[in-house]
């Protein structure tokens, strides 16, 4: 039985990636990926066949590496961050009942919640939401929803995709929903190129946040009514009495 | 200045771990840690001091990595999963104001979210909420409005530490809030030993769900509206349209 494998390249494609992502990019003969990201791996094993498609044709995409395991090659389909977070391996899974020869296996990577949490400091120690603000595939309505009832019941909350040219006001509106439980000095974060060349931060208050503009490369953290500010950098305390 | 670095082994500690990890576990030489994950990496890096602490000594242990490091030792912090997500990173930075001269580093790792999801499919595509069932750090009242809020917003939502020989019954109860707006029939998976010898999973709805045992070693994922077994796997759409 053929194998495609989903891999999660991590934040930045390089360090922050498994030793088990490593060893099976290793021995795979086919790397199947967005253009972005398959730029990223390239230098490290060229001798590979690369397929790649652009933004938006993620069908094609996990259709080629079906394609070419269903063919008898060792295949990779590479995501950045984690493939199993707003990455390609539930399509896999969707479009492989198509290939029943085909096995998936998906390896983890480092999701943008965990590493841009460890850029900030430690935002997620307690209990934490995962939104992704684009309304491409999911209603805005449902959107709405799952910012309210994540901040009603203090979460702290991580958002994926907080805006784009087409979106501009997405984060603003989404702090605007969150402010009608949360206080405007609730201690939040922004991560910019995670892993990458060019990364930034900063720790702002939820009021700063709701004026700041952001785009696709940046993730967001709003803490909950513990986090603070810790020689600058966004701590959530889980609770332990040390004093 | 000298440095302490918290670094997140994975679920397994050691294919699962990160090059980052690797590498800086390789510069340390102090390790420190709960005794069940140190013996997990001591073989791999024999020629180390190791300090541990039992569970719940966990100011102590900190202190100790910090200690260490104040005394100009190069010195990491290891915890399983993410040291981000109910880890030793948050406490670390509180301990740390106390250290004025120790810089803190957060090395992330795959946590059990990420982690089981691969195991299971690819369960958490859609916004997801994760909560700890365990109350010896936050009041259980806290922990019970969570679940409902993630439940009533349709968040596929990941349980950490759903039961333990002191709290058999706590699954059970946290099933009964989200079968409050939940369908019985939703696609539900527990995951054991992720990364580790004896892993095993298992994926049912969440009427059985409620009625099954677990422990501290398991993790336990309950789909949204979407979530769907593919093939013994639990897929989550993202909403791609393919057909």
């Amino acid at each position: 039985m053929s194998k495609v494998y989903v891999i999660g390249l991590g934040p930045g494609a390089d360090r922050q990636m498994t030793l088990e992502a490593a060893k099976v990019l290793e021995k795979c003969q086919v790397i199947v990926g967005y253009t972005v990201y398959v730029d990223l791996i390239k230098s490290q094993y060229p001798e590979k066949l690369y397929l790649t498609t652009n933004m938006t044709q993620e069908v094609k995409r996990c259709r080629m590496a079906l394609d070419e395991a269903a063919a008898g090659k060792a295949v990779a389909m590479v995501c950045s961050g984690d493939a199993g977070v707003y990455g390609m391996a539930g399509l896999m899974y969707e479009l492989g009942e198509e290939y029943p020869g085909v096995m998936i296996e998906v390896v983890p990577g480092i999701t943008s919640a965990t590493g841009g949490a460890a850029v900030l400091g430690a935002p997620l120690m307690h209990d934490f939401a995962v939104i992704s603000l684009s309304d491409l595939l999911t209603p805005w309505a449902q959107i709405e929803k799952r910012l309210k009832a994540a901040a009603m019941a203090d979460f702290v909350i991580c958002l994926y995709n907080p805006s784009s040219k087409k979106r501009r006001d997405y984060l603003k509106k989404a702090c605007e929903y969150v402010l009608e439980y949360k206080s405007p000095d609730t201690v939040c974060g922004i991560v910019r190129n995670i892993g990458r060349d060019g990364e930034t931060h900063r720790v702002l208050t939820l009021e700063e946040l709701k004026d700041t503009e952001t785009d696709m490369f940046t993730t967001v953290f709003i803490g909950n009514e513990e986090t603070r500010q810790i020689g600058g950098k966004m701590v959530t305390p889980r609770g332990y009495q040390y004093v």
